[in-house]
């Protein structure tokens, strides 16, 4: 399995948003919803192999996690206007304290904080956090199972990086340039495709 | 410079087009529209090396070519709602026989055809053809200003192939899967900024 874990750190987590206005008043749920495309769609097929977590932390009803698994996700279309709409209504779901709420198919919501999906996903793989000083990923060889964990257009916090380093991961870069998330998830699938089929 | 020349087979060529329906109504724009994000988009600034040409096949004007400069654009977002409204507005513009029309700055509307695209392309760069079935950019010498020539959801066609062969263009893949045109722009931006920044 490959994960990705998108850190929206303004993206809303109420689902009151217009879908009008995803780059705006979402809170840059614009990013994450590329992330959706970008994690998932080959040119006649969806990819299985991949989950993808949406950490949103923005809002009044934050933290939230919207995951999506290519194994079972339907409805799904390459325009960011119906993904946003499958997000919107993840975020409308009455959520328990703890566990995920299946919204359609193949999309969960929960109250996991970035700390919880970091924590959760350390126990299936390797965490590999993308980020512009690590080792370029042409020298790195990919583990089973990786975990790519990577932020929307600011940085990760301080917090959140004591958080990663918690684990110890492997800190992967994709290039001379700094690049959009969703551009690196493209990236990374197209490595691993070549290298781990 | 770095070419990317893309085929909208039916994406619309009149503006009268909803931007909340650019997947359905305007002929797969969407696609297109995606292509203009990963041509211009580093994390924090536009790549000024890069020209995209979008040829529009649909409706009742067809064809239209709409051309974006990094160079020169201004007003560009990452999102797809924003740049179809780009270029709805450049479709509304009134258009001579020959030659473009600037609809704002870094975007120019004319009524090229995709043969008229190519043949003036092929003065400024080698066409470089990106095909399933072409050889591996990674064995592939990228030459100076590349004109990438790439199509929408569906292959090109005979007709449309027949143009391109007439410039004896290098085929090139991107990898073992088949990608969507804007993910095939992503990867081939990074080859040429490990290869030929």
């Amino acid at each position: 399995m490959r994960y990705f874990v998108a850190v929206g750190h303004k993206a809303v987590t109420t689902g009151d948003f217009k879908l009008d206005d995803i780059s705006g008043g979402a809170g840059r749920l614009d990013i994450l919803v590329r992330c959706v495309n970008s994690s998932f769609f080959l040119s006649h097929s969806i990819r299985k192999d991949t989950q993808l977590y949406l950490v949103l932390q923005g809002g009044s009803d934050a933290p939230k996690t919207v995951r999506f698994s290519g194994e079972e996700v339907r409805y799904l279309n390459p325009d960011e206007r119906s993904t946003s709409s499958l997000i919107r209504n993840a975020l409308m779901k009455k959520l328990p304290a703890e566990g995920e709420v299946r919204s359609s198919p193949g999309v969960y919501v929960s109250k996991m904080s970035f700390s919880d999906v970091i924590s959760s996903l350390s126990e299936k793989g390797r965490i590999v956090y993308l980020k512009e000083d690590g080792k370029d990923i042409k020298e790195y060889s990919t583990p089973e199972d990786p975990v790519f964990v990577i932020s929307d257009n600011v940085d990760l916090t301080n917090e959140e990086e004591d958080i990663l380093l918690q684990y110890a991961p492997d800190t992967v870069s994709l290039g001379p340039n700094s690049l959009h998330a969703d551009h690196c998830i493209i990236l990374v699938h197209n490595e691993m495709d070549r290298t781990s089929p």
